[in-house]
C-alpha cells in the first residue's frame, strides 16, 4: 500500500510491500548518480539490489551504531559525493536503519544546498518511525541529533520482508516506537496490540505507526509544537541511552513508563514485556541525570515533557528540572 | 531606510543606517544567549558593541579569507554552542565579510536543526550581496560552498560606517558584486555608476544593490532558475579565484568579461577600472580550467551561464563545455 506524506512541495510517497525494494528502479529516479550509504550490519543484498538499478552508484558502508552518526563520516560522504563530481540533480539513497537515514539524510540535506533523498528503511526502528518525517542528524560530543536539518525523503520504500533477517532484539528496539506512538495517539492501534501477537501483525503495526507519525508530521513539520508527542519516552530515554549498554527503543521503553499514569502503566508494562522490552534496567541515576541536562530538548531551566494520562491521549507539558527529577527518580523506584 | 524581504514566513527586514549597530539590542532580540562570530580582521568595537547589548553572549573570532568556512572550523562553532547549552531559542550573530556570514550561517542553519541567526555585515561585498538571501555555505576539498544551506536570517543591519575602516581593495572587491547586479538586472543603477563617483554614493549602491537582490531572491529563494542571474562572472571567476592569490570579487570582474557582448563590455571595462577592479590578469589556464570542471555549476556535461547582451537584461544559457572553454580562451587572450 501508499500512503501520501501531505507537505507541500514537500510531498511524497511512502510505498510498503514486500520486494519492493526490487522495483525501485520503476518507482525512484535512479537514472543519475546514486550515492547509497548502507550498514556493515546490513545485508549486503539489499544495497547491491539497489545498486544494479541506478545508472551510476557509489555505495559508502559504514560502522553500525550511533558513534557513524559524527562530524567524520558526514564529511566523507560529502567528500565522496564531491570526488565524483556529484550535481545538484544527482541523489543519496539510504539503505539501512535510523543511523543510516539520519546520516545520509544529513548528507542530502546540505550537499550542495540539498539534494533528493530517498529512504529505504530495513529496521522495525526506522520503518514504523525514523524513515518518515525528515529529521535528520548528526550527533556531536556525546548528544544525539545535535546538529542536522529538516529534509523531507522524495520517497521512502519499506519492505517488511527485510525484517526476516533482523535479531529478535532489532524487532523488540523497533516495537518501542510503534508502543510509544500507539500510547500517546491511537487507542484502537494500542488495544490491537494488546490483544494479538505482535511478530504475526507486523504489517499492521508498521502501517498504523505510519499513519500516525503522518498525521503529525502533516500538522507540525518542524516541530513547533504537537510534533513534540513523538517524544514520548525520549527525554529520559536519552539520558539512559548516553550511559549503557541499552539500545535507543529500550531506552524509550524505560522513558516512558514514569511519564504515565498508573492505570497507563499498567496496560503499557505487558505490552512492553509481551514486546520483548525491559521494563527495569541498572543504571547510573547521577550520570543519566547529567546527560539529561545536557540533552538538547532539556537544556534550558524547564523541559517540554509527554505524559500519557489515558492511552491515545498524550499530552505536552512543560515542567521544571526538579519534576523531571522526580520522574526519573520514579523509574528508579519502580526498578 | 529599512527594505523588506518577503518570503512568506521566513520574511525579514534589512535595516541600512548609520550607527544601527549601536541599536541591535532594540532592532534584534538579544535577550538570550547570541554566538557572535567575528574575524579577526574585523575591528574588535563592533563585535564587542554587539556583545554589550546582548543577554549573554560568546564571541569566536576566525582567521580572515576562505580557508575558515571549512569542516573543522564550522564543527567548532556547533560544539562552542554545545558547551555553553545552546538551545533552540539562542541564535547566532555574524558580525563582519562573507566569509562570516555564510559560515556562522551554516551553524545556524543546521545547529539543534536550525535556529535563528542574524547577519550583521561590515564589508561592501557582504552589504551589497552576500548577507540577504539565505544562502550559507562551507567549502570542502578546494571548492567552493560545497555544502551548506538555504537558511534566511531574522534581520539584516547594515551600517554603511563600517565601510570607513575597510581598505580600498576590500571596498573594490565588493563592487565587482553591486555591479554585476546592475550589468544583468538594472540598466539604470548601471549608468548611475557609470556618471557618478562610487566612493561618494556608495550608500545609493548598496540599497540599489539589495533591491535588486531581493527582487531575484523573493522570486527564487532556493535558485531553480532567475537566481542563477546571481552568478554572473562567477562561473569562470570561481576557477580563477582558486587558483590564484586574487579577491572573490575581482575574480568576479575578470568573470563578466568574456560573458558579455562588444558594446557591454565596451561599457563595463571603465566601470571596472574605475571601482579599482582587474581586467585583465595572469593565471594558469589550464588550472582554472581544471578547477572550474570541478566547480559545483559546472559538474555535468553542460552548465548553465549567465551573458549580457544588453546592460540591464542579463540571461541564463547552458552551455556545453567546448563553449565555456571558449569563453575562458577568450578571457585570456583579451588579456
Amino acid at each position: 500500500m501508499t500512503l501520501r506524506m501531505e507537505l507541500g512541495a514537500r510531498s511524497y510517497d511512502i510505498v510498503v510491500e514486500r520486494c519492493v525494494l526490487k522495483k525501485a528502479g520503476s518507482l525512484l529516479n535512479l537514472n543519475r548518480k546514486c550515492l547509497i550509504v548502507t550498514g556493515a550490519m546490513v545485508p549486503r543484498a539489499y544495497s547491491e539490489c539497489i545498486a544494479s538499478q541506478c545508472r551510476e552508484h557509489v555505495i559508502v558502508t559504514v560502522e553500525p551504531g550511533e558513534n557513524s552518526k559524527s562530524f567524520p563520516i558526514y564529511e566523507r560522504l560529502c567528500r565522496t559525493m564531491l570526488a565524483h563530481d556529484f550535481h545538484r540533480s544527482d541523489c543519496v539513497i539510504a539503505v539501512g536503519g535510523g543511523v543510516i537515514g539520519d546520516l545520509a539524510g544529513f548528507a542530502a540535506a546540505s550537499y550542495m544546498r540539498g539534494i533528493d533523498f530517498y529512504n529505504l528503511p530495513t529496521t522495525v526502528l526506522s520503518q514504523v518511525d525514523s524513515s518518515i518525517g525528515g529529521k535528520v542528524a548528526i550527533n556531536l560530543d556525546g548528544v544525539k541529533n545535535i546538529v542536522g536539518a529538516f529534509w523531507q525523503p522524495r520517497k521512502v520504500l519499506i519492505d517488511p520482508d527485510t525484517l526476516k533477517t533482523l535479531p529478535q532484539r532489532q524487532i523488540s528496539n523497533g516495537l518501542a516506537e510503534a508502543v510509544k506512538m500507539a500510547c500517546t495517539s491511537d487507542a484502537a492501534l494500542f488495544s490491537f496490540m494488546e490483544e494479538h501477537d505482535l511478530m504475526e501483525h507486523m504489517d499492521e503495526i508498521i502501517i498504523g505507526s505510519l499513519k500516525i507519525k503522518k498525521s503529525i508530521v502533516e500538522q507540525d513539520e518542524t516541530e513547533q509544537g504537537l510534533r513534540k508527542l513523538l517524544n514520548f519516552g525520549h527525554t529520559i530515554g536519552h539520558g539512559v541511552e548516553s550511559t549503557g549498554a541499552l539500545l535507543h527503543g529500550e531506552c524509550v521503553a524505560l522513558g516512558m513508563l514514569p511519564m504515565c499514569s498508573d492505570d497507563v502503566r499498567g496496560r503499557l508494562l505487558p505490552v512492553l514485556e509481551k514486546a520483548g522490552l525491559p521494563t527495569s534496567a541498572d543504571f547510573d541515576r547521577e550520570a543519566v541525570w547529567e546527560a539529561m541536562r545536557h540533552d538538547k530538548k532539556a537544556a534550558a531551566g524547564s523541559t517540554d515533557i509527554v505524559t500519557v494520562d489515558e492511552i491515545g491521549r498524550g499530552k505536552i507539558e512543560r515542567v521544571k528540572a526538579a519534576e523531571l527529577k522526580a520522574r526519573l527518580d520514579r523509574l528508579c523506584r519502580e526498578d
